[in-house]
């Protein structure tokens, strides 16, 4: 390798497979390292075990402190003793999605198919991988773990779409699953936002075709800018209304801009503030290539296509139950999403309830304080619990 | 100047002011120059002029040819000879915006206040304009034609902001106004949309400091990004899906990308070559430091900030007659934000009629075929006329 990258790998706790996985375009990806956590003990029966799996920019630090940005958990409100996903009595499984950049293999790992120099990254040579992909490799862990059969696989939004690929791929793994803040494809307005992301970071001459690190550079201007836009996404109208409304604050220079006290360059507005904080705060924590392999694999995401364009017909025989959760102001992935997704099962006769939990916090509400969403995902989870006879 | 910019400017016909306009920000820019086109004929009693509000990528060609692109005038299906606003009885005048980059004192203008070089533009040292100021220059346009009152005033989305400023701050210049697609303050949100495409404009090294006309070039990517996602904002998530849903095409490289068959750069969906040509059109006819500038003004206008907080008492005694027209699939502008602009209008007892179309075209809808908007536009101003006894 030319250089240390800015940001660096770092040492997470990983399993390898020196035998890689077979990825939907044909390619076989060999070796293949995921990194994963996990939380609570698991029963000499192994049945109280949930995947967790994490949104796009999300990884598996679920629950503790991060080790690279030192804040805690993405969901350590929902994963805990006591909490909803209560570890003094599940145990918990999180891991790094394959194409990620927090351990698992991705764009930033060796690349091993004998193509490039020695010691080379796979950069945007790395396979397109989708997320049945991702969740083979969720699979080949579980199943390292000596686990045949999963309590629960849990997850919001691009998590969600894993959670129902789980279902579809393997539905004799797990007793239930909760797809949550997801949908089961991915909608033309979400394939122009990852788009708009995508130019933005090609876009950056810092990004070198993908060799960034050849130059010891990251393209943070074009990923700050596609995570800004992504951040507007991921939140509602009312939210950025009730967090920021019209408020000002000093620019930069102290409410001067660079051509004196009158400029357009001025006081900005609290929202852009936050934003730029937003932008370039990921930088430090995300992987520009990875950034570009892991929105193609959530683009490319419809169930139904896999199966003859029949939503229903994917679920058809299912004895999984389905707890399908949307947010009432999420307009990224909204409840008619999820209305589609729980009419299909309905029509397949699968056993699924359907919540529409009410919040004008957007997308990002399933990773906020919502009680009633809280209340859901503990009752869901004790009820299967209880009809399965869990101890 | 040290270079012939890649957009030229052109010789569009306009009138300058040697006074020019002092601006909200104590600054007073001498000359001014604004860019307009007219059609239909002023009648002798110079009572049938209908000032056309631009929106903010939008210019004064209305209903022509345009001079640079060569596509037909932005408003063609509105503006002509027996169209809803029908140019054999009302004479239409439309002016490229201050701050604009078609013909109007801009960014791109040269540096008139002595602090920079010969010869040097004003770029980022253009002085930060409001859409009051755009109105202020429109004031002066619209005198300079002899004209004492306008017929009304019409516009949409920011040319909808211009009609709210008329209306307040002329209100003794216009019979009647139509504020479309628009909202009496821009929203946090909003403000967001613009913050990510500003610093997209920015983060492009092309742009250099915003004094890229030194170097023959423009921040062709920067601009094309900012772009592409605006133009996501300007479309609801049902005209993208009815468009293009997930339908593919196939790649630049037919099919492979730049690593070969199997790539993250293959085949692409229709939305993201869509939005591809939007970015790139969009950068041979718009100047980046416009850009800037002008989202700035849109982001500062806030009606009632200007009135103690108080949105009706902009409008409390005046006999201006409104009618309020959003979109019902307009996410940009929602109808809301158009309900919370009507109320005040009631509340200050003036005279408002207040119609939302039923449409799933999003913001965009004021420019495309509605029927309904254009019984509407035509419905109420020859409502006006008659109640005003225009011949």
């Amino acid at each position: 390798m030319n250089s240390t990258a800015p940001l660096h790998i770092g040492n997470h706790p990983h399993v390898s497979f020196p035998e890689g996985v077979e990825l939907d375009c044909g390619v076989t990806l060999a070796p293949v390292d995921i990194a994963y956590c996990t939380y609570g003990r698991l029963s000499p029966k192994k049945d109280n075990a949930i995947l967790i799996c994490h949104a796009f920019t999300g990884d598996q630090y679920v629950a503790e402190t991060h080790p690279l940005t030192g804040k805690p958990g993405w969901w350590g409100r929902m994963v805990g003793p006591g909490k909803p996903i209560d570890t003094d009595r599940f145990f918990v499984i999180c891991s790094n999605v394959l194409g990620g950049c927090m351990g698992s293999t991705g764009p930033r790992s060796l690349r091993t198919d004998g193509q490039g120099a020695p010691d080379e990254l796979w950069g945007t040579a790395f396979p397109p991988i989708t997320i049945r992909d991702m969740v083979r490799a969720q699979y080949k862990l579980v199943r390292s773990l000596g686990i045949d059969r999963l309590f629960a696989v849990v997850g919001g939004s691009m998590g969600g779409m894993q959670v129902l690929e789980w279902a579809v791929t393997y539905p004799q793994m797990m007793l239930a699953v909760m797809p949550i803040a997801t949908a089961p494809f991915h909608s033309a307005q979400n394939i122009a936002f990852n788009e708009v992301g995508r130019q933005a970071i090609i876009a950056d001459p810092d990004w070198r075709g993908g060799r960034y690190w050849e130059a010891d550079v990251v393209p943070a201007r074009g990923l700050a800018v596609a995570r800004m836009m992504a951040h507007i996404t991921y939140l509602s109208e009312e939210a950025l209304t009730r967090k920021f409304g019209r408020r000002m604050r000093s620019g930069p220079a102290g409410g001067q801009g660079p051509e004196g006290p009158v400029s357009m360059f001025g006081d900005i507005f609290e929202v852009e503030s936050y934003l730029r904080y937003q932008g370039s705060s990921f930088v430090r924590r995300f992987d520009a290539n990875s950034y570009l392999s892991i929105t193609r694999a959530m683009d490319w995401f419809d169930i139904a296509a896999d199966h003859d364009g029949e939503l229903t017909s994917a679920f058809v025989g299912t004895a999984v139950r389905f707890c399908v959760v949307s947010f009432s102001s999420d307009w990224l992935f909204p409840t008619s999403a999820a209305r589609t997704l729980a009419r299909a099962l309905n029509r397949a006769a699968a056993n699924v309830s359907f919540v529409e939990i009410e919040t004008d916090k957007g997308h990002d509400a399933f990773l906020l304080d919502e009680p009633d969403f809280d209340r859901t995902v503990r009752g869901f989870l004790c009820g299967v619990a209880e009809h399965a006879g869990l101890s």
